[in-house]
């Protein structure tokens, strides 16, 4: 099943269920009027959800129109938390070793996490806003999760069971923001604002035998201006989603509609390319003696999209541009 | 005008007017359903809001009942944001002192701020909960804002004219997580879980000539196990809240509802006690050379207040007990 919400008066936009083949959509908004409080009493709505998406792919919804994915937000425009891993190992050496910054003792042990804007997310093809180039704009592609209620103390084995949807993430960082803040001992805020997440957001079915083990195995195509950046497999977690919401569970229940994010997709194989430009950089750095590629600047492109097996896009594009402001 | 979140089937609440004296409410959800999304229209429905206010003080308010306050959540039972600053330099000086951790180099130019749990506050009268006492509980006494939606780039001047309304915070820490996770560089998550608000929240009036320059000078009364643990004055915050506002703003809109915190309240002046136990351990070791008091055991109770000249409770009462789970 796929779900998107679609822009309304409301900042929470309004429930669609989304065909497979991301052509037609019909709103749900009869069932719960958004995806955050569908997300309150998913157990209720699955079913009739799922009904909604079958009637769906086989023409037979009523009111059913064609999707025009600049009318929808974000999957969820908002919600109640944001916690954002690093599950990642190589980026997070690569981006330690770019601003010079020791790795945790417990790096392969406890994943990293912090609490990100979740708020009002930017919808997918929403311009990024940039007050200042020297903030060192840039994106980081990722695979998140989205939860029903989760208690406090979870199994990461418990976790995998709260997953209900997943969704894309381009999660805007500012580099140049970052060594300040983070040498202040608070961990990021300003470096870390508004987001965006792909149109829509699917159940695991949709991933087939793509989703295994607490990990979706299929690369993230990112390009930047219009050419190729990336295609690393998200498979490649150290930590898996389960192991994710524990850690963020340890001590707080999380809310209905949490969203975990993976961190920074990142391979080490060649070819992979990246899923942000602080690696890209960091790579040139060791290639060469010197980062070539710049931060973003005003006008430059990023997209973000993944492929089933039979090359159908799944949550739709993240296709955003940088806007002076 | 002081307003408060009856408990509800909604995790939000229902939207209440509470009497000056906190003797009595009356629901105002025909404006909105409760106070988040009151927040969103707040300029539309302020003056409503007053005028409730005004009949119900002055005993002719349709639907009035007997405030009980453990029928109330947190003022704000959950919303988009929470940045905690740190405004109060002597707190954050014996802490890290407390931690043997440096003190950072802009402590008097940039404040410290971190994203907080936000999507379900603990209500002003809910158990803490406790997984392991090791955890090292303790409470921290604030104060906080609410703000109407603020654009990014806002000056600290432009800032202070979204305060709408304001808090108490119990923001409870896990002194014993705190040291890893920071040491982590990604700040703090699983040691910064669930705090609680004051039942009530009040406009910048209900302060009358103790807000000024975007500070609250009047004292945080903090009583740990019935017996008093500090008096410290609001007023002491190095930074106002419109500067933290304009910090928490530099790089993202803040959503309307969205909390702002003071940090904990802390003076240096003899007398004045503590707001949080870290501190009190602090001096204990500078003093004597080793902390007494514990961390928050099973049982051990805490409670907030702050009093008006006319030594009414301005936002009623933070009462809250520690429990294992």
């Amino acid at each position: 099943m796929k779900l998107g919400s679609l822009k309304s008066q409301s900042l929470d936009g309004e429930l669609c269920v989304i065909s497979r083949d991301l052509k037609t959509a019909v709103k749900a908004t009869h069932l719960a009027p958004n995806l955050r409080e569908a997300m309150e009493k998913w157990s209720q709505l699955e079913g009739s959800l799922q009904q909604i998406y079958t009637d769906l792919n086989n023409g037979k919804a009523n009111g059913a129109f064609a999707v025009k994915e600049s009318d929808f937000h974000s999957a969820l425009p908002r919600t109640w938390l944001f916690a954002d891993g690093s599950a990642f190992i190589y980026h997070i050496r690569l981006v330690r070793m770019a601003r010079k910054a020791a790795l945790p003792e417990t790096l392969t042990t406890v994943p990293l996490m912090y609490q990100g804007e979740c708020g009002q997310f930017l919808a997918p093809t929403q311009d990024i806003p940039q007050r200042d180039f020297s903030h060192g704009t840039d994106f980081e592609g990722e695979v998140g999760v989205v939860t029903d209620f989760v208690p406090m103390g979870v199994t990461p084995e418990q976790a995998l069971k709260h997953i209900k949807l997943f969704v894309l993430i381009n999660d805007v960082s500012l580099r140049g923001l970052i060594p300040e803040e983070l040498a202040g001992g608070f961990g990021f805020f300003q470096s870390k604002p508004a987001s965006a997440l792909s149109p829509f957001a699917v159940t695991a079915d949709e991933l087939g035998a793509a989703y295994k083990e607490g990990r979706v195995h299929l690369p993230l195509n990112v390009t930047f201006n219009g050419e190729f950046f990336g295609k690393a497999n998200a498979g490649a977690m150290h930590f898996h989603f389960g192991q994710l919401i524990a850690h963020a569970a340890k001590t707080r229940d999380l809310a209905a509609g949490t969203i975990i994010g993976s961190g920074t997709v990142s391979n080490e194989e060649q070819g992979a390319g990246s899923s942000c430009l602080a690696e890209k950089r960091m790579i040139e750095t060791i290639e060469t003696g010197a980062a070539k590629t710049p931060f973003m600047k005003a006008g430059d492109t990023v997209q973000m999209e993944m492929f089933g097996e039979n090359g159908q896009s799944i949550f739709g594009r993240i296709s955003q541009k940088v806007k002076s402001v």
